[in-house]
C-alpha cells in the first residue's frame, strides 16, 4: 500500500510514527511544509522537515515534540555572547549540525530534497520525506502592531510572539511562484491513500495545498482522502491553530475546518469524540466521517488514529 | 606608543600578552596572518586571528594553546554522525559560534578586517586586531604523495598529516593578487617599532610579509624592527617549523632565520641562550642580537621577552 502524508511539524510527526506502527508494511511519503523554513545566523532551519526526521528517526526530544534529545546549548550562548540574534529561536548544538550540513549542501548547489534525502541517510525515518518544494517559501504573517499593519515570518509570530495578536493575513510568500519538488506529484499520483494528519490546517497542510499543481494532483489522484482533525472540543489539540484559522475566517471547530478543504479535496474527515456532535454537519457537506479519539498521548494512541484512518479510506474506497 | 606586531597563531598570542604586561599603555595594532584559514563545513575559519582573539580576551583553551576554555564538541560528533567531515580538525561548539557569526556577517558583505573588529568588540583583545589582508589567501604546501605531487591546504598538512613528509613548496595562493587590509599600512606607516614574535617565519611572518606592499612599507618605516628566534637550539619552540623552512632552503637555526628576514627589513633578533653563539654570526649579518631566554614558559616569562625587544629596539633607534 503506497500511502501519501502531508505533514507539518510535531503533529504530523507523531501521527507518522503512528502509521509506522499500524502499517508497517506500507510505503510512506511524506511531503513535508517547509513554509516555516527561516535563515538563522546565516544557516537554513528546516523546522517541520526536521521533526518529521528526528521524531522518525529515534533523535526527537520527546517532551517538547521538537529539537534533540540530549540537547546542549553552547552555540546559542555564544551567539549571545556576541550580541547576535535572535535569542529567541531554541536551537541546541547538535541540532545546528544538522543546519550546518544542510546550508553547506545547499551551498554547494543541492536542491533542498537531495539534502533532505542525505540527512536522512543518517535518520533512517522509515518513509521517504520529500519536502514540498525546492524553492524558497516563506509563510508571513500580517499583524497589526502600534496601529500599523507589519508582515512578520512566521516563526517569528509563532515562537516570539507566541500567536499573541491576531493574524491579519498569512500568507505563503514565494508558493505561487513555486514548483513542487521532484517527486512530490509522482507520489501523489502512484498513491492508494493520501492522509492529513492532525497538522495545522493553515500554516502546515495550507501552505502545501499552497504549491500551485499539489492540490489539483490530491484532487485528482481518485484514491481516497482522509484527514484528521487538529481541533479538538473547538481549540487546537496543541499550537495555536486556532489563531490562524481566524486569519482565513474558519471557525476553530472539527467541522468548518473539514469544510474549508471541502468535498472537492477531502472524502473522510476523523473527529474526536468530543465532537461527535458534528460528524452529521460534516456528512451533510459529503465528507465521510466518524468520531474517535484523537489525542496522541503516545505512539500506541496514534497508531490507532491511523489505523481509523486508514480503515475509513477502505470504507471511502468500497 | 605604537607598536606594530606581526602575528601567526600561539607564539603570537602568547607574546603580545607579555607585551600588553610590559608596555600596558602601549597602542598595539596587530597584523594577523590569514593564509592558513579554512573553509570547513560551510564556514569561514580563521585559526589565527582566533588564537589571538581569545588568548588577549581571556577565552583560550590555556593547555593546548588554540581554541576555547571549557569547550565541547556535541556538534562535531553530529556532523560525524551525518558522515560530513573533516575529522581531523578540531572544532568545538563554542569555536563553532564564533565561525557562523564571521560566516553570516561575511555572507552579508562585510570585509573581514570589519568582520574581525566586530567579534574584537566582545573579546576586547586590547589591541587593534587587523587581518593581514580582506582578500583571500591560503596557504598551499606541495607534497610528494605516491610519487605524485599535490598541493594539499595548510592545515591539512599540518592537522592532519603532521607536517610527516617533507614541504616541496610553501605557496600563499592569492597573496600576489592582494591588498592590505584597511589600517594595515597606514599602522605600519605610524608605528614606533615593528615587532616580529617568535611566529613561524614561514607560514607565519612569511605569509603577512608575502601581501604586496607590507614588506616594502615595514622597511621603509624607519622605525626599528625587531623579532624573537622562533627556533631556540636548533628546532621550533613548537610546531613544526623545520619542515617549512626546509622547504623554502632555509636551515632551522636562529641565525639562518635572522638572515632569511635580512638586514633589509631586521634591525634586531633575540636569539635564546642556548643560541648565544649565534648571536656573532647575526651581527656579522647587521643585524643587532643578544641571546636572553626564549621560552614562554608563562606570562611572566613572554612580558620579560617582549621588555627585551622594547629594549633592543630603543637600541636600535639610538
Amino acid at each position: 500500500m503506497r500511502i501519501v502524508v502531508l505533514a507539518g511539524g510535531i503533529g504530523g510527526a507523531r501521527f507518522l510514527r503512528g502509521l509506522k506502527r499500524a502499517a508497517p508494511d506500507a510505503d510512506v511519503t511524506v511531503i513535508g511544509n517547509t513554509g516555516d523554513d527561516i535563515h538563522l545566523f546565516g544557516l537554513k532551519v528546516c523546522p517541520d522537515l526536521d521533526t518529521v526526521m528526528y521524531t522518525l528517526g529515534g533523535g526527537i526530544n520527546e517532551e517538547q515534540g521538537w529539537g534533540r534529545t540530549d540537547e546542549t546549548f553552547q552555540v546559542k550562548a555564544e551567539l549571545a555572547a556576541y550580541g547576535v540574534g535572535p535569542e529567541w529561536f531554541g536551537l541546541g548544538d547538535r541540532d545546528f549540525a544538522t543546519h550546518i550540513v544542510r546550508t553547506q549542501m545547499l551551498g554547494a548547489g543541492y536542491p533542498l530534497s537531495a539534502v533532505t534525502e542525505a540527512l536522512c541517510a543518517r535518520w533512517k525515518p522509515g518513509v521517504r520525506l520529500l519536502p514540498m518544494s525546492d524553492d524558497r517559501i516563506e509563510t508571513h504573517v500580517a499583524v497589526d502592531l502600534d496601529g500599523e499593519r507589519k508582515a512578520v515570518h512566521f516563526q517569528e509570530y509563532w515562537v516570539r510572539m507566541r500567536a499573541s495578536v491576531p493574524a491579519q493575513a498569512v500568507v505563503p510568500v514565494g508558493a505561487d511562484q513555486a514548483k513542487p519538488a521532484p517527486g512530490v506529484l509522482e507520489a501523489v499520483a502512484a498513491a492508494d491513500v493520501i492522509l492529513f494528519p492532525p497538522s495545522n490546517p493553515v500554516v502546515s497542510i495550507g501552505t502545501i495545498l499552497a504549491v500551485p499543481g499539489i492540490r489539483e494532483a490530491i484532487a485528482e489522484a481518485g484514491v481516497p482522502v482522509v484527514g484528521l482533525s487538529p481541533i479538538v472540543g473547538n481549540a487546537p489539540v496543541r499550537g495555536m491553530a486556532d489563531k490562524v484559522l481566524a486569519a482565513i475566517g474558519v471557525e476553530a471547530t472539527a467541522a468548518a475546518v473539514a469544510l474549508h478543504y471541502g468535498s472537492g479535496l477531502l472524502d473522510g474527515w476523523l473527529v474526536d469524540t468530543v465532537d461527535a456532535g458534528a460528524v452529521a454537519d460534516i456528512e451533510g457537506a459529503g465528507i465521510r466521517s466518524r468520531a474517535v479519539p484523537l489525542l496522541m498521548t503516545d505512539v500506541d494512541a496514534a497508531a490507532a488514529m491511523a489505523r481509523e484512518a486508514l480503515t475509513m479510506a477502505e470504507e471511502v474506497r468500497a
